[in-house]
């Protein structure tokens, strides 16, 4: 993130000449300047303790509370049970008129219609584009160009673990269990993998596309939810012969779930390995995919897109 | 064009509840109304002279000429000659303070630069979305959902009809000749059908794209061209047998060019029939993929969208 704003650093002035990163927190303190803190000193560190002055103690809540912030980006860990730290932190800088960026699913998978109200009232943006297909602008896509369209449906490969799972045993006819298992050597699932392979992260990332861009109120638990457990070798390989793959769909249309489906080997969706794609149809442009990494440093793409978004819309008001 | 119109008022009037469609002209004449024309009746009529008041005669130059126009949508055939007679209306909608949104590449792939900086000069938008790529709103991608990123690199499918024949010469096995005889049958390309297989479209789609968004300063003339005519069912088999398929790709990064590369089978890139895709690298994102219908009806939707950005702009200045 700060690598980032570093880099982008011309751009940013030019939309914002008095632009400043102000404090920084993490799980144990926080750092604050309202000059603005020095990024290339900040990049060169390895802890956010080791910059001077480091508030030990401190928490983001007391970040929030400074006069000079007008923008926080929230990045805390997920928690799709009560949303905590995440959804509090937002909910405060909100009500402080505060515009908030944030990359973490937690918040408004379990208070979506809140918080996106509490925007409104405060006239403040709440923008998200990290949550869903990492560096893949979803959201933007749709409502800066798509205006004039409808969406009627939207399918997705949403999770790269179990797309990485499934296509390890497409290709290279391994079973479940080795796939996960490797999947898990090489760092791309957490150590309990439930979070990816039994669709839980897709149905997240559903509720949001669904509440976002087709209108609907939708919470976790309207999102009917089958994981890729039972894929068997011989349910792929089968598949295979058929010119098609197993693949973990999210879909919203009349339905809202999360499950294995058989993809035609040719489709736009049927992408292979850590990718994600989101397949869009509308009333006037048909059918789009969009198709990228849906996680990993990339996401600073879509988190870096919105604060851009922030800085020109201030600017023309 | 008028059809969508009508079935977008009610957002369109959500956005300037003075919109009007004062005029219309096709090659003969135009009709005009100042107070606006009645939308529901032009949708019911086949041709433009069955409405009442029909100028014929009357030139498009005409119609730009009145006090009352905002706004322009060009949709003349392209001619990559000389971008007539697109280039000549756009140039006096500019010059008068007339917003610009077109569908034409012939005016952008012969002139560019003067377009863009006589926009600029008179304070207008000039939007191209549909130029390229039809329904795939590569441009506004770019710009409004990847502000942060620098492009590194743009590799597209950007002819329908090209990619409709390598697809049947993939799939069924038939010779160029047949497949591009059953192209011509079926309508998807020209009677002379030079223009899409000889990659004179794709060149003049890679023009734009170079300097519409990687700020490049480029002629038709820059891009090297090779089209699919020497392409054999040999050569397509020998690809297939090793997992790859023969797509003619425009490339923009140290290259302008356009010509059949090899692509792997599970590539974004790789999509069939008269799907068009573009594959964008930046340094944030990685690599993004878009994929969807390069042409026909779709199209509407890229001048929907372009009008709905003019609509939001103004509303706000």
């Amino acid at each position: 993130m700060v690598r980032a704003l570093y880099k982008k650093r011309d751009i940013i002035t030019r939309l914002d000449e008095e632009f400043r990163v102000v404090g920084i927190s993490d799980s144990r303190g926080y750092i604050y300047d309202g000059k603005g803190l020095n990024l290339e000193k900040l990049i060169n560190i390895k802890r956010l303790s080791d910059y001077m002055a480091y508030h030990r103690g401190g928490s983001a809540e007391d970040l929030i509370e400074k006069n000079d912030v007008d923008l926080m980006v929230e990045a805390t860990p997920t928690n799709i049970e009560n949303g905590e730290p995440g959804l509090t932190f937002i909910r405060r800088a909100l009500r402080r008129g505060i515009h908030v960026v944030t990359s973490n699913k937690g918040p408004l998978v379990v208070a979506f219609k809140e918080l996106t109200n509490l925007a409104k009232m405060n006239n403040c943006h709440l923008l998200y584009e990290g949550t869903v297909a990492g560096a893949l602008p979803v959201f933007s896509l749709v409502r800066k160009c798509l205006q004039g369209d409808k969406i009627h449906r939207i399918m997705g490969i949403l999770n790269g673990t179990t797309n990485y799972i499934l296509s390890k045993m497409y290709f290279e006819g391994t079973s479940f269990e080795l796939a996960l298992k490797e999947a898990q050597e090489r760092g791309i699932t957490e150590r309990d993998p439930s979070y990816d392979i039994d669709g839980i992260d897709a149905a997240c990332k559903i509720v949001i596309l669904a509440n976002a861009l087709m209108n609907k109120d939708v919470k976790f638990e309207d999102v009917k939810r089958t994981g890729i457990r039972r894929i068997t070798q011989e349910a792929v390989s089968l598949a295979k012969k058929a010119n098609f793959a197993i693949k973990l769909i999210g879909i919203i249309d009349k339905r809202i779930e999360v499950a294995p489906k058989l993809v035609p080997i040719n489709h736009p969706l049927c992408v292979h390995g850590t990718l994600n794609a989101i397949h869009i149809e509308s009333d006037l442009a048909g059918r789009i995919t969009l198709i990228g990494y849906g996680a990993g440093k990339e996401t600073i793409s879509a988190i870096m897109n919105d604060i851009f978004t922030i800085l020109k819309d201030l600017r023309k008001s």
